[in-house]
């Protein structure tokens, strides 16, 4: 007797993987592909491609060591029958971490302010940074802080994109394409909707946190190594601006901020996309959808480059929700 | 036998209050006084002072009936025996309705767009919004958006503050002595604090809402006449940059965007307000405050110029966290 | 015979002023009245009301002393005649320095840096600056960086602006009335135009710099105390948004960020406003305003608030150009 | 007898160049190899590659015949002997129109508009722009706006840059390495500093525009093709962080908006280079040049999300200004 497990699922090792990616693009060669429908399962590397290997380290050097090579992604994952304009539909099944610890840091550098109004002078917390590295061990649904302070293992991917149509951003960044946008509900359960830009999509991911909250204050989440299990499936002929994607509860639409813009932009930019949403797939009005998101709306950050705005679902209106049906 | 209610109760009805504030500032002249430790009613407008009468009404017109005089507020309350440099602590224990409706408006100019950056144009909505007044029924514990989609009846007050020491601030904005913040969790059980410029402190407060999502994004959220009841406390001689405030799950420090900086900043900002707080009555080390909130911060939006950055309660060390004592 | 001086000219100095502002607010009671037509030398105090006194005081020492008693204004000047809705027409026609030197200071704590983006960490000078006061002297045109380094006289009014509708804002801050502006180009022979929101106007001025470069750096000019002749001037039941100015070579529109936007916005906002009096006063097509100005442009700053966008005049077609007459 | 010209002169045609480049990356294969010292002479497209060939061609056709196809990019330009951390040294000493007309358009959807902050709504010109396509002569040292208006012919090079070390970024916006900045004052007898991060440094350019208005507030120069004359010279071991620049009259640091950031970060962070420049090259005290350019400093600006922060070359150190000699 089989599994259906084993007939269906496809697997891209780190092993098979080999070198590791540090550019989000479409020239990359392409390390699996797949059909619409096909479950697969990705080893991704922590953020520093395992350089940190205790908490002795000091963690300038391992910085000084990797330069621009932080932040790698597995992939690019081909999927076969996709072409540009389609929507890549990503559920995730599940993340299990192939270490029994997660890695929590304090940079040196991250110079934690806000910038200077005039309102008073700009705040920082201190220039310079006491730069730390913490093993927090990971035991049943929980990883440990301390041996007092157990938090929820609640693992989310980081850093998940299809490859842009030109351009070749590297893995610490984000954009429309997806990319590095740490937000914490892009974990199990979750159904990410993601923009076509290349003929096979080019899905790269990595970056897997443990735990991480809202904003990233530190600049990493609680980093490891994991094997994530994903099913994948296209929308044909129909296009999204920026990822999108649903939990049990919320409907949510992404956005990042770009050069000349910040975060408060991007928030605007996501609640734009969530409007159109709801008018184009779940028979709002637009103006209906913009006024009850004045009420019922919700937005979950990120990075600070990156927000959700969010619909709770138990606000779609019955007879229209027929479940967006990904072809398979 | 009398209840405690009657003995301490002061009230500050609309009636009472005579002309409504549309600047809160040091000159205003005090409406009530009380001690530390008394519970105070205060009636509170809606935004448009009791313009807007029905649905039929053109939301444009009575803009322009109002001018400059939007979003009134009550009060100030005098706090005897607070000085500057002390902290004013509210407790926010009812807010009762006084119309059996909320008022829900598109506004007509309101233009919801991102700021265009070199990723792409900037987005809007459309340039002319079609505007709308709707009136909402409050129903026992719901407030009713269509006659098939109840929402939670969640009230809470948008505009709150103390004096600013030199300046007179208007009411519909916000700085570092509350004002108009619009956050949804500063509502029934949660205790605000708040800093004290001029003696008395001068506590302006209106606006309240009977629901309003994160971000507002129509600018004004389901906005009622009401009876607040808050119970009034000091703390001397310890004083807070910025409102901050508890609700049961959350320790919150409150930041606005000034001239200058915008949401991200105020987020940033009010991070560093909120390690400062854990320092400071918590027992935290500030690097081990700024590094847990990594994993366990959260975010909450008020409108798109304030933002609460959030440390959850059952993070703090038990045997640290004697509860903030206010004098009283 | 007497000269014409004697007949118009009208006084406030700094002993008829009294108690300096740090406020700018339509409660504030004048000082003076004038007509329009009338010429008046104004006094004004330097940045700190003259409480630097030698190059050895500490200056963090003297802004502890000072609080929020910075950047002193003097007025408000009456302008009998104006309402709400006019335009304030200032022609600066002297600023004499009534001090021999000018006091460039490096303040303690004025974080020099750039906003922390994804491209790179934020960048700052150091948090902690090396505070400094220096005298620089005045002599003919020049005032003296050292004995090697003269640089050019070139005096200009920070800060300017008539009374708002309802608020009082600090002289330290800036928004449409004018107010802490720090252009460069404010000064001898410039024309200025300010919005009118109250009766009379309520003209306040002060913060005179001997030379300023754009941006303001360290956070404030050269600062004297001084003489400001101006002549003024309302054009009745014409408004402006914001200020706007005339050189012998540019028209100007000027701009700042507010709460929730920057000096970026600022820029955009000051185009708009440029095109919007192209349209209205000099004979251009809306489109053909915005195309020309796309090649011709020009933008100077005051400080990291405030922007002007600018149109040079040699482009403005002859025919149409009639000089705008201010009343009087 | 020969001219030097055509003893040193190199040239990379728009014929020999063949396929344009639409994005600045370390991948591009070299089209031509140079020496330090040498001169070449660079065709290079307009901005549309050809496309708009009439003043009757509807603009947002061309544009969506585009995609993202636009702003193309001569080269790159392999310097011999260069290496990461490098700087490289251009001298623009030509740039001849190849045609007799320049290209200037409003475009359809360009929404020139202020974000939204506290102090009021958002402004905007229009939400849909009158799109126009127009020819302008070039005759003599003028280009004509029409028969009355010439104005100054004033090439400038609005997009040059190095490649960057791992990402292939589109040659429509720019970063550290240079790319989209279209600075007015890149143009002739400006020598421009770029960093290098990769073997040979790949200097890519196009973009030219016969004039420009500092904002470029309609998104394009007035865009010619044309003959550009450069001579290029490199500075082993001796690096710039971003594109710097000298003019007769000024030293210039230039820096970008990146995501979250916006114009005013950028000119903040110019600054901060310039200061730096000056201390590192010019002898003077970090401090001192704070201190001196807060009073004589001045700013340019690119497109909306470029600037450079300046500093007047008459006020450096005659004893210590020994002028940058490149290698070559």
């Amino acid at each position: 007797m089989h599994s259906m497990g084993s007939l269906n699922m496809k697997r891209l090792s780190l092993k098979s993987q080999g070198e590791l990616l540090y550019i989000i693009g479409p020239d990359n060669e392409p390390r699996l592909k797949v059909k619409a429908g096909e479950t697969v399962t990705v080893g991704t590397h922590d953020a520093w491609a395992g350089k940190i290997r205790n908490e002795e380290q000091r963690y300038s050097s391992v910085l000084a060591e990797l330069g621009k090579y932080a932040n790698p992604v597995s992939g690019p994952i081909y999927v076969e029958g996709t072409a540009k304009g389609d929507t890549l539909v990503v559920d995730i099944k599940g993340i299990t971490p192939t270490r029994r610890y997660a890695i929590a840091v304090i940079p040196p550098w991250w110079w934690y302010h806000s910038n200077p109004g005039t309102a008073g002078l700009s705040r920082m917390l201190e220039p310079q940074l006491p730069e730390k590295i913490r093993f927090c061990e990971i035991k049943g649904d929980k990883v440990y802080w301390d041996n007092e302070t157990p938090l929820p293992y609640s693992p989310m991917i980081g850093t998940i994109g299809t490859a842009p149509e030109l351009e070749a951003i590297p893995s610490t960044t984000l954009a429309s394409h997806g990319g590095n946008m740490d937000l914490p509900e892009i974990g199990l359960g979750t159904r990410l909707y993601l923009p076509v830009y290349v003929p096979g999509a080019l899905l790269h991911l990595g970056d897997v946190h443990a735990v991480q909250g809202e904003a990233e204050i530190c600049g990493s989440g609680m980093e490891i190594t994991s094997e994530v299990t994903i099913t994948i499936n296209i929308i044909k002929g129909k296009s999204v601006n920026w990822p999108r994607y649903e939990t049990p509860e919320y409907l949510a639409a992404v956005a990042s901020s770009c050069a000349g813009t910040t975060l408060e932009d991007a928030i605007r930019l996501a609640f734009i996309e969530l409007i159109e949403w709801l008018q184009r797939d779940h028979g709002f009005d637009k103006w209906e959808a913009y006024h009850l998101l004045t009420y019922v709306g919700k937005v979950s950050l990120g990075n600070m480059w990156c927000a959700a705005a969010k619909f709770p679902k138990a606000y779609l209106r019955r007879q229209l929700t027929t479940p967006t049906r990904p072809a398979g």
